[in-house]
């Protein structure tokens, strides 16, 4: 049988979802309790590469398994052997050519800025603080701007390998809710550092830049047009599409 | 000069605010940053006790120091000097006569039950999760009842010294926000354990007990008549009023 997760966790402790030499990985801790629960597991992979210390609400993963158990009870037992870091919130059953990574159709993004003059204990690795004055309006006048297709070379980090900087952006705007100011930014695909370098862009706006001046950093097609990158403890892979 | 702060923090590592022999507490990290901004302090004392892993939104304290620093600066330079577990958020000047303690009027406690089946990072040792239905209506027709003075011996601690248990709860209720529900509570004063002896009791509603039940708890002045003690990891101070 094969089947969808769907994960949330806390990437403070982490330095990513995929496995890598040098730290430990979310990937590491889910693929140890899929192991512990069906004994083995083929085909398992992951909706998306995440940077250290990034968080998720709906990361995705998928994995065949010699397994008929049904969907909550695959909940339950992987809950019982994750950290508390980690944990899953929904299981289905897929079609055998699924793949989490290559089946995405959508995935959504939030990055949380804690905008209180103080800093909260309840938000370290969690925001990023940024004390100011926002300009709602502005800020999702300038967030429309990257919405559509559009070469996003600029917002990508630089020294990627990748070639066709080409990604539909479908949503892009901020909410404030009480103490946090949220971006949104769902697309059909992200290149590495989109979300941050967008963030850290659109804040300076409009101190630094005015509203449109997010065109022409687009067409720049240059990472240097861009702002700096917003740390990774604000940022949360929100909700994935099939 | 005498300074009125607000803090919060994150209970999950301290014994509570007071200090104790058999642990870290808040009050010690507070007052050693106060001694490292303000050289020496004396009357310094907070709102009320905490418990092990209790945490607070506005948590008030008070001393008097040989200074004249105005009130944003003793905010920034405390926080320079407090763990990121617990933050100042204001501050203001006093009069001589002035107690944390003593000059209360009015506290608001929240209790926050992550109701979601599956249990969630980002709430781990700061919610209590408890999965079930609950009738919102229900529980606030039960809740209702404890409004108005009333002796709470019921809903205090066994074992506590206090003789005099009559307090006035101002109000008391519930709301259900996305997957947290919170009960809310303010009184002029609470007694050991008092909250989190109501949240494991009226949970019990309205499978264990109707809401008119909770009249008859609270006129039994037993403890064994209430339910059980919800966890430290829920409750929050959130509001004090001088």
């Amino acid at each position: 049988m094969k089947y969808l997760i769907r994960l949330s966790f806390d990437g403070t402790a982490y330095c990513g979802w995929q496995m890598q030499k040098n730290g430990p990985s979310v990937q590491e801790q889910v693929f140890r309790a899929l192991t512990t629960v069906f004994g083995n597991v083929q085909e398992f992979s992951g909706c998306s590469r995440t940077d250290a210390g990034v968080h998720a609400l709906d990361f995705c993963a998928s994995f065949a398994a010699d397994s008929t158990l049904p969907c909550e009870k695959v909940i339950a037992a992987l809950n019982a052997n994750l950290p508390r870091d980690i944990a899953v919130h929904a299981a289905e059953i897929v079609p055998d050519d699924f793949h989490a990574r290559y089946s995405v159709i959508k995935k959504e993004y939030r990055y949380r800025i804690l905008t209180t003059p103080a800093r909260s204990p309840f938000w370290e690795d969690r925001a990023w603080h940024r004390v100011g004055e926002y300009d709602l309006e502005a800020l999702n006048r300038a967030a429309s701007h990257l919405c559509g297709p559009h070469d996003f070379r600029s917002f990508m980090a630089a020294g990627s390998k990748i070639t066709d900087c080409t990604r539909t952006v479908f949503d892009a705007h901020f909410e404030q809710d009480g103490d946090t100011l949220s971006f949104y930014v769902s697309a059909d695909g992200f290149l590495y550092n989109m979300v941050r370098i967008m963030v850290g862009t659109l804040l300076e706006v409009p101190r630094k830049y005015p509203p449109e001046e997010i065109k022409a950093i687009l067409e720049a097609k240059n990472r240097a047009a861009a702002g700096a990158t917003a740390p990774a403890r604000g940022l949360y892979l929100n909700r994935v599409e099939y």
